[in-house]
């Protein structure tokens, strides 16, 4: 069986923060196919690489693969094991299909239901994995604030946790990077203070982090009350124990 | 001043896994800056990179700056200052100065310790950040194991901490990532069953994710006793809390 499926991450928005191993990937895919949760909305993941699949001669086929919006982990799986039955009758067809994912496939998306599906429906369809750069370190850059240095240790939290595991985590981190979630911030600036962050902590809040309609926000943790933050699923906040090393970066608030 | 700073994240060591923004930096920098801390050690982000530079037409220059590794804060400020100077004075002669590193800028890197200085001492010079793919998630990615998904907690360890924190920590995460450090990992698996994980808890480690020598080991939490496990620099070990979804994994060991 030559065909094959591929989880490609296309990075966290910036159509050129995509790898060479992508580009050449989506150059040569003879399906490219996209999660569909919301048959209204266009998918960024298909907007980063538009130009890419514009350029070529043969234009690959676009497969929709509609699944619920669901917390039924029943219904979900089902509906992940059709899409999968899908991908896999076409690699066996000697197709090979690009699954495309904003940022990296293996952190925190939808790729992932997906494949699980795949390796335990279909063990014999080849699977390769082409890792993105992630808007957790896509802010680190754009805030020009290190993500993590030395032996400071980082944790990630979805925006599913609840403050006081949050408060318990960040006891323990130097670094925590808040995945969405952002309108939750306000109530959780004194949870952090309680856990050993302080007022003067740093703190980076970044919406479509790359994208064309990015904002950057970057104070101290004591100045967040005061922040005017709009709440969008693409954001990502970096909060660091320390206080910011140069002054300057704080006039951009 | 049309000169400037450009921090260049190149990947985890795929050469194709750089990013299309590098390659075009690196392909019009003036000059192409590298940490040298062992005069007789090869770059391996230089090497990355080495195909580029060598299309180019007009070669880069190649800077090697030197730094000591000593844990002395003062004696590697003043180092990273020099570097700093010789940094400021080029761009403002309008270069273009790439600072390569492998996986990304911002996240352990020695570009921080030169950022920093970067940016207190001349934050007249212009400062770009590219952000590039981890060994994170290209270790999530060779493995073929997700790095986090839904509402899971990821913490990054590196491998200076002691195990008592590092207890502390898998109690509160669903994922643990320990930069480096491989030896220390038999010794560590009692301290994580302890903490919520179990001998059946996942395992992915991973030497030299995508480089030539790349080595990747999947198991059980339990069964790390008997790994021959080499110690290398760059190593990376992912934890997972729960089982592998698929038997078929387990076989690779």
């Amino acid at each position: 069986m030559t065909g094959k499926f591929v989880g490609v991450g296309v990075g966290p928005g910036d159509p050129e923060l995509i790898t060479v191993k992508a580009v050449k990937t989506l150059k040569t895919a003879d399906v490219i196919s996209i999660p569909k949760a919301h048959a209204d909305k266009p998918s960024l993941a298909l907007a980063t690489v538009k130009h890419i699949l514009e350029e070529r001669e043969r234009p690959p086929e676009v497969l929709e693969l509609v699944f619920p919006m669901t917390k039924d982990a029943e219904g979900l799986k089902k509906s992940w094991s059709r899409n999968a039955r899908i991908i896999a009758e076409k690699a066996k067809a000697d197709k090979i299909i690009a699954f495309i994912t904003l940022g990296d496939p293996m952190f925190y998306s939808t790729f992932i239901y997906l494949c699980q599906r795949m390796q335990e429906e279909y063990p014999e369809v080849n699977l390769e994995i082409i890792p993105g750069v992630t808007s957790l370190t896509a802010c680190a850059a754009v805030s020009k604030i290190p993500l993590a240095e030395k032996n400071e240790v980082v944790a990630i939290i979805p925006s599913g946790i609840d403050s006081n595991r949050i408060g318990e985590i960040a006891k323990h981190a130097n670094s925590l990077v808040l995945m969405k979630g952002s309108k939750r911030l306000k109530e959780l600036v004194p949870i952090l203070e309680k856990s050993g962050f302080t007022k003067n902590s740093t703190i980076a809040l970044v919406r479509r982090c790359t994208m064309p309609e990015e904002k950057v926000m970057i104070g101290k943790l004591g100045d967040v009350e005061n922040w005017d933050i709009h709440e969008d699923y693409f954001s990502i906040s970096m909060i660091k124990e320390n206080e910011l090393q140069n002054n300057k970066k704080e006039d951009k608030v």
